[in-house]
């Protein structure tokens, strides 16, 4: 990894191929937290009751509250906010589309899988930063602290319910599945993003072990999410 | 109007009544922008375009972003946030069922009147507050600074489509309508928080002269707002 300058912009920044990975990067986040919004407001209404409704709502406008700083940087950037999100609208819907979720209950596994998904994936890219970029990842991935809601209620239902928790590990299998589908499809689709990860000449990056290993991490990392929601995934 | 202690919990929440008010209105407030949340963020899947998508989900997200406030103070004053909520939770989801938007137009004028005449309603109450409830009041109608986006957004569609313009003047007025009907209705269930406005020995309240002073305050400013988006009211 390079050592990159502390401040505004840095070296890297001259490297088109930097930027315009930086700007893929930036604006697949902006248009996961913009979508990821939409669903967590839509799968809210299935909530049993108004605290239930809050607290993924709570979720919803955590992961919209990102946004603003994101296309801030963006544009300071000299990018388009919305021409920066547009390849990775597609395969975000997708996933949306091939993950809505039948009930309350997966919606709720959903929102803490899904988001502890994306926030794994974010951060392990995160460490191939520039500084100011990599803080900016990281704060756009603070969580809404409802963490602790969504476990108490899957576990109170696998409890009423034992049946129920078949079901939810699926569902788990089938979200992770479903993301790596679609992540799989844009690393394809955008060269300078997967360029960030692969490395060139100047900028050392993973070779294939190391991309194994990363994927060994996120995945053991689901598998504890699934434990702490009392699943076996 | 009696004055008021600067801190902590005044005199006046040594009044059953008083506290039975506040607990109402932050009650009343707290639902309001719960399903405010709601129902933006459902209306925002009718926008034209992303960037109009963000605009009206950044709106229902600020909502959302005061109800914790507001319900930690419910709680300081021993009251249990949902048990305050509920009995407004039937006139305003009636509100917004006989005001469904039909469009993205009608979704943008009623964002912006809707949000409008409840901060004008509640600022009126918020005088008859002591200083502590008031800011907080005050506080959570702050807007999420969208407001110029649905004027210019408005204006445009006037200017492009003309016969928009009338439709939406009478959406005005319905949504108008029925904001006073279902406040009406409140006012009539609620005992402690139209007393409130009424006042009593201890309390100097308004007359009924005031009270209509208020609505014309109220609807003027409706007016306004109205003619702000090129609509005559």
């Amino acid at each position: 990894m390079v050592a990159f300058e502390e401040s505004g912009d840095p070296a890297d920044f001259q490297d088109p191929a930097y930027r315009e990975a930086v700007i893929d990067l930036l604006g697949a986040i902006s248009y996961g937290e913009i979508s990821a919004f939409e669903r967590l407001a839509e799968d809210s209404k299935m909530a049993p009751a108004i605290r239930d409704k809050m607290a993924l709502a709570t979720m919803a406008a955590a992961e919209l509250g990102h946004v603003a700083r994101l296309h801030e940087r963006l544009t300071e950037l000299g990018a388009d906010p919305y021409d920066a999100m547009a390849p990775f609208i597609a395969p975000i819907e997708k996933f949306h589309r091939h993950t809505a979720p039948a009930d309350w209950y997966e919606g709720l596994v959903k929102a803490y899988v899904g988001d502890g998904l994306a926030a794994d994936f974010y951060r392990e890219i995160a460490a191939y930063l520039d500084s100011a970029t990599r803080d900016l990842v990281i704060a756009s991935l603070e969580d809404s602290g409802q963490a602790d809601f969504v476990v108490d209620r899957i576990r109170q239902a696998i409890a009423t319910t034992p049946s129920v928790g078949g079901r939810l590990a699926l569902w788990g299998r089938r979200l992770m599945g479903e993301a790596l589908t679609q992540a799989q499809r844009v690393a394809a689709e955008r060269d300078a993003l997967s360029a960030l990860l692969a490395g060139d000449i100047d900028r050392p990056g993973l070779d294939l072990a190391a991309i194994g290993r990363m994927f060994t991490r996120i995945t053991d990392r689901h598998a504890e999410r699934m434990a702490e929601l009392g699943l076996s995934s």
